[in-house]
């Protein structure tokens, strides 16, 4: 019942979100931009957004990353309303994706490792795991799919996990840990979920 | 025709790899030992391995990362021996993999940056983006797959990656940084080639 509820007032929350995009879309959708230029151009900011948090701009760099999430959004929409979706649209997308999860992830690591006052070894172990948890969780989906089984379980995707990011940024380092110990355990829980699903929908299917 | 030639090639070299490992893959089906059992195993020596790279013992690392690959070879082919292969042994078996790779990947970032004598920033950076390509090469396929489009593609797969980081870690660190970038250069390029080859696929199908 609480799962049902939680997954109506998340989508509602997504639908709201997305009206609020709509005329920028039907503004992109008028210059005919393509949607992926879109991707592009989020990944680009993934890159420049996570350049700066490995240097130690934390603050510049969740201004980024909200823009790339941003185009995130824009995309798949822009493809939609422009009648560009198509299967080759859904799956650079999702790959572009995973890049930018990489170049974050990646960019808070080196954020972390290059501190001037040091670190602990914990912390760049909890971005490591939180990385592998994040990208497990859509390729744990991904594969299901390949083999016949629908995946889309689990309390947290992508929308979720980049909005902790920027709060985590926006809040300085040692709320930024705490993010990454909250996106590491949970995105571990998801990719559970997601194996359990699997096993219970698949058990007997052959190879 | 080169392309087919090489394909052969490989796939001789692998059934005979295949076959040594027949008696051992025959012993364990008599034990009834779960294919899983082994995967398991396999990432619990891939983990092992890691630990042992962050520490700077190279050699050792590479010993582990070899029986965990062997681990991984023999999985499948027990569970096609004794007829437990099924669509979840298949996902939960390629979910490792990847967990695999996180594990060695990320004790070798930890080795590089927790080097004595220090480390050059191109080093991480490009460790970071031989995990990316590597990653995105299994991702790619699955997400390709799901979407109903066969992609088995491309010049560097798992056996190939598993290969070259062995040789990596036994001949040390400036032969690892080498194999660092070679994986990195010749992962993306797989990456790309997926990408196309999926465009080519899927082009006009719908979303």
């Amino acid at each position: 019942m609480s799962t049902v509820s939680t997954r109506m007032d998340k989508r509602t929350l997504q639908q709201n979100a997305r009206r609020v995009l709509e005329p920028l879309v039907a503004l992109l959708a008028s210059l005919r931009v393509a949607p992926l230029l879109v991707s592009l151009f989020g990944v680009a900011f993934s890159l420049w957004g996570a350049v700066m948090v490995a240097r130690g701009a934390l603050l510049a760099g969740g201004v980024f990353l909200l823009i790339a999430g941003l185009c995130d959004v824009l995309d798949g929409d822009l493809a939609r309303r422009s009648g560009r979706a198509s299967a080759f649209g859904a799956f650079i997308d999702s790959t572009l994706d995973r890049v930018g999860e990489f170049l974050y992830f990646g960019g808070i690591l080196l954020y972390v490792m290059r501190r001037p006052n040091g670190y602990d070894l914990w912390e760049p172990v909890v971005v490591l795991v939180a990385l592998m948890g994040s990208v497990l969780t859509s390729y744990a989906r991904a594969r299901a799919e390949g083999l016949g089984v629908a995946c889309k379980v689990g309390i947290m995707e992508r929308p979720e996990r980049i909005a902790l990011l920027v709060i985590g940024l926006f809040a300085g380092h040692r709320f930024l840990m705490a993010v990454m110990i909250l996106l590491a355990a949970s995105s571990l829980f998801t990719v559970v979920q997601r194996v359990r699903h699997v096993h219970r929908s698949a058990e007997d299917a052959p190879r």
